[in-house]
């Protein structure tokens, strides 16, 4: 049995593993009546929003592949390679999500009945599922893939529709649910809390089960795609490399053919120590919930770098070149996600938080500021995986090194997914009433999910950046490979105005996508206006409000503001590279990723500490809860939602999506 | 004669209309004893500020002198131009701000004695001065260096120093100045305007005299500072790449000694448009203000266009290509100020105030999804002028192109410089208590000089972009000269770890800046209270504030905290340079240049979206002065104030810096 068939069996291995832990998600009770038909209300909220965006995306997706399918150099075989990435992405999306809308209602009960230990269980189980889904959907398809054209270095590039679909799929989920999420929180906040003074999550707020489902859609559904899709992107791009180099750049490496399998080796590695790991997590959590998470994580990275030193080995032969290779990107992954915790708690909280004593424009100035300075140790922490992976191995390494950072990500995903649950669950608690006992236990696992949301978002930013450098430099190698002259050179004006297009790119993005939040949230406002307004008796609690014409609100607000940036990240490649240059291409490639990597963190950091400084006054520093500090630290917060949350992660898809188009069309150019 | 002599003679003659209207300036009545006695506290305030600050550059400079006297290759003769360009470009603001501080009273009395026409005329001569002792200093400098120099094609690079002499006191003026201002300006508004509840720029105010002090240090001196740097790095950039081009590049388009003088003879062209302009402005203005001053920069452009083809064609021959590039710039100057006018006024001033109706976190993302959208159609007139410029005469035209928008640059800063001094005179109205008619006056003034000033900030950076791309290209030129294989290629690991370390400066700086003015006006909060609190009598008016405390704390501030920004932007190329590599260095240049210009143009078009904003509630859209809509965006306008008036024009010379470091240290590498 050939050493190619690994990734499927590893991909079916996670995929029954991750059925099994489904099972015993289901073995816990779903509670009491009430309990249950809340957690329904979110349920169907969330696949109503599914099936409405999966319409639409087929829609788009059928034009694309029809695209595809009559491209010359392309055809068939790119139209179902990206058929199946789209498939995928869409597939691991819907597990997710359901998984994460039935262990909700389960941690809410286990932390009602049970207490804390079962509650705990459920919640990183039900994150779990999403992670192994994740890892192995991706292994499993481009597996499959690979068995079909991976053997020869010449149809090798027709896994590249594997990438676009699943970034295409990715893009419309992290878009229109980042802006789902973020319009129905601002607007049931806002209106709620602000205006009708009522607590959050409070069953009396239309907006509320549109903002649970807001968190599914949004933190499970949208991180899930975007880590799929960087997951993916990395071993794609490693593969093109491997298939595209010269000779004389390869041969010092070993093998062309096990250069191209190594990163589904290495992934397939990285799956296995996942499922090792989430099942020792599971065994020590009781003890000491944070300490576990880290030590999952951390254990985990550890084990497969050991691992994956005798896969290189075994594979390429001894080459402990490509091995530190791997390390720099699983380490560098690691750095990055630490940082961002970092900046959003400790000190710039805290700074914030002072701030917040002269009112909220110096919290807005202060933030900002945090957000900026965040980036350097993650941008120079990529400098260094660079400088690295380049020097031992060539430009072949930075993709090494990509799929040395994502590897991990069963575990990885799993963690950060556990948060949203966590957060659902709280909700789910408050909006049935359950009393300030389990309230209280959801609450400390919610607290826990935001650190550990804070590193996934971290981390999502940097393998993001780092699989969308490895498919760039694939693009670069592909198209050198059919264009003997081709060069990059800044001097080059075609270059030079690329980079300049591409670094408007992400800046339009995120001002389209914020705009959007604002608009959907205006109308959210509104209808919960006319509702508390209209509905007699629905302060008081006996009448009940209307909460899926707001889940409709949202939904159709998402899916109408996705359109326009989807379309741009899709088509600015194509049309600037074919009326342009490939040179124009390149550099705006070079110019986007310049652009979203800085403007990824920036948002995601100052959203993620305005957040946070609201939180820490609210335990009673500076004032407390209702004081004007506290007052001026939640403008913060409500700026910090749409960067976080919408903007932010969007930047992660753009970039990924504009590097796979371009490599998907480079043999047209 | 020479034609060589003639950017000297340009220059005694520009400085000769200078003083010739400094004189009709003094002419005018300086007013009251009480109006002279405020006039005189901002004149000393800012000349204290001017003092200590000088007194500072001195010492950097003179280690910087040192450094370049003993590099190898460099020497007296750098040094020397080195020199030469810190004294123009101090003198330039040493100039500007006297003037200016003379102006402002001026000003003052005559809308009180004479009426407004009188009042603009003393406005806009106060200006134009600034204005011609830009560019006759400029032009003066580099003249006569290039008498020194520019003869020889192997000693032209010497001329190199003058730039960075004019950068290094540009760095320190905009940055510090841009700390001065917003620390006063934040400080006293928060305390006077809101806490104590009194009318901005109320003498009873500690700090409202140097908010003042701050309006001229930070507009006047510091803009001007801004465009020297990036009007004598234009012609700079152009020398250095007609004396360092290959034959064969060079000679299609004229004799090599002919496009190197090309640059000088622009500028005195220019010079001498801009001298014709503020003569006609001054004629025609006591019609309608705001009609002359457009019809006074589009005119010159106009004029200096069409004078320019002659130029070209008897200095280097038959070349109607070279003349498309100075046509390309100079109306891509005039579109790019005219954006910023549009993302500054009209339709998106009134989103914000709109987005006001639901608090200050939807005034905050509404204005920064404006300043980021505000980007897109000036990046693409550059790229634009890029590809015009390029196609027709190569590398080149971009030098050529940047030269010809700042070649009329003596009545862009005129216009510029006339805001803050018309901003001034309202101050000093209201503090000596002139009456509502007077200060109608000057309120009129102001507001026609804050479009100006729109304007002015978005061609400072266009400007700036284009300088900074031109000398890059002359860097990249000059390099290449010696080292035959250096390349700058994307795909070279030195090449995009410089990219991607290029992009974190600028907004590490953006961050240092906003801190700095974050904290500075902290300290000027504390002082003022403190006044309020112990100085008894003084809200009642019996007693007078200490407002020479507030002067000094803001000076104190803002010399402290730019030497860090300032240290990073001159280090940071030959560190990198040196060792790291030339590529290393190349990729930084182009990655500072992308960060720099995208934040610039953000951070000062929501700065000025959110000023105007909130204007535009104040004259009584939404509910008017002290409506909640008002207070949410008077929250914008303090976020916006750091942003439009520090960390965004920081940026304009921190590229301009960074970028002429390397040019100058290109020998060493």
């Amino acid at each position: 049995m050939s050493a190619n068939v690994w990734p499927v069996i590893f991909g079916l291995v996670g995929l029954g593993s991750a059925w099994y832990i489904y099972q015993r998600v289901k073995d816990f009770p779903e509670g009491e009546a009430k309990v249950a038909e809340i957690a329904e209300q979110i349920h169907l909220g969330a696949m109503v929003f599914m099936r409405r965006e999966y319409t639409m995306l087929a829609w788009f997706c059928l034009v694309l592949l029809v695209l595809l399918f009559f491209s010359p150099g392309l055809g068939f075989s790119t139209a179902l390679a990206f058929l199946v990435g789209a498939l995928c992405s869409a597939g691991a999306g819907y597990i997710g999500m359901s998984t994460a809308t039935r262990a909700n209602v389960r941690t809410t009960t286990a932390a009602h009945s049970h207490g804390a230990a079962d509650a705990l269980t459920v919640a990183f189980f039900g994150g779990s599922i999403m992670g192994l889904a994740v890892a192995s959907l991706g292994l499993l398809g481009l597996g499959v893939l690979y068995l079909l054209f991976g053997g020869d270095p010449h149809t090798a590039h027709h896994i590249h529709g594997f990438g676009m679909g699943a970034s295409s799929v990715a893009l419309f989920s992290r878009v229109g649910g980042g802006i789902y999420t973020k319009s129905a929180d601002v607007g049931a906040d806002l209106v709620g809390k602000v205006e009708a003074g009522i607590p959050e999550d409070d069953p009396r707020n239309p907006g509320v089960i549109a903002d649970n489902v807001g968190d599914n859609v949004g933190d499970v559904a949208g991180m899930g795609s975007d880590i799929f899709e960087s997951y993916c992107g990395a071993m794609i791009a490693t593969i093109a490399m491997a298939s595209t180099m010269t000779l004389a750049t390869i041969s010092p490496l070993g093998e062309r053919e096990a250069l191209m399998f190594l990163p589904l080796g290495l992934a397939s590695t990285g799956l296995l120590c996942s499922i090792i790991g989430i099942f020792v997590v599971r065994r020590v959590s009781s003890k000491s919930p944070q300490t576990a998470l880290r030590i999952g994580t951390v254990g985990t990275t550890v084990l497969f770098i050991v691992v994956s030193f005798y896969v290189i080995t075994s594979l390429v032969g001894v080459s402990a070149n490509v091995w530190w290779a791997v390390v720099a990107g699983a380490i560098g992954g690691i750095i990055i996600g630490l940082v961002t915790e970092y900046f959003t708690s400790s000190q710039p909280v805290r700074e914030i938080a002072l701030a917040g004593e002269t009112g909220p424009a110096t919290v807005i100035i202060t933030g900002l500021s945090v957000g900026m300075r965040s980036v350097v140790i993650p941008i120079l922490a990529i400098c260094a995986i660079i400088a690295i992976s380049s020097e031992l191995v060539g430009l072949y390494g930075v993709g090494i090194a990509a799929v040395g950072m994502l590897a991990t990500v069963g575990i990885t995903m799993a963690i950060d997914a556990y948060g949203p649950v966590a957060d659902n669950a709280g909700g789910i608690a408050e909006m049935s009433g359950l009393g300030e006992e389990t309230r209280a236990i959801t609450d400390s696992l919610d607290e826990l999910g935001n650190t550990t949301a804070a590193i996934g978002k971290g981390f999502a930013i940097g393998a993001a950046a780092l699989a969308a450098l490895a498919i760039i430099t694939a693009f670069v190698e592909t198209v050198s490979a059919s264009k003997a002259d081709f060069a990059l050179e800044i001097g080059n004006p075609h270059v030079l105005i690329g980079i300049f297009m591409g670094g408007v790119i992400p800046f339009f993005l995120a001002a389209l996508t914020m705009d959007a939040v604002g608009k959907a949230a205006f109308e959210m406002i509104n209808e919960i206006r006319r509702q508390f307004r209209e509905i007699s008796g629905l302060l008081e609690g006996t009448a009940r409000p209307d909460t899926a014409r707001c889940v409709d609100i949202a939904t159709t607000a998402a899916l109408k503001k996705m359109v326009l940036p989807g379309v741009i990240a899709v088509a600015a490649p194509p049309v600037v590279g074919l009326l342009m240059s490939a040179e124009a291409l390149g550099g705006m490639l070079a110019g986007a990723l310049l652009g979203c990597v800085l403007l990824a963190l920036t948002m995601a950091n100052a959203g993620g500490a305005w957040d946070n400084a609201k939180k820490y006054v609210e335990k009673g520093h500076h004032g407390g809860k209702g004081s004007d500090t506290h007052t001026a630290t939640v403008v913060g917060d409500t700026v910090g939602d749409p960067f976080k949350d919408t903007s932010g992660p969007s930047m992660n898809i753009l970039i990924n999506v504009m590097a796979i188009v371009s490599l998907v069309i480079a043999p047209l150019l």
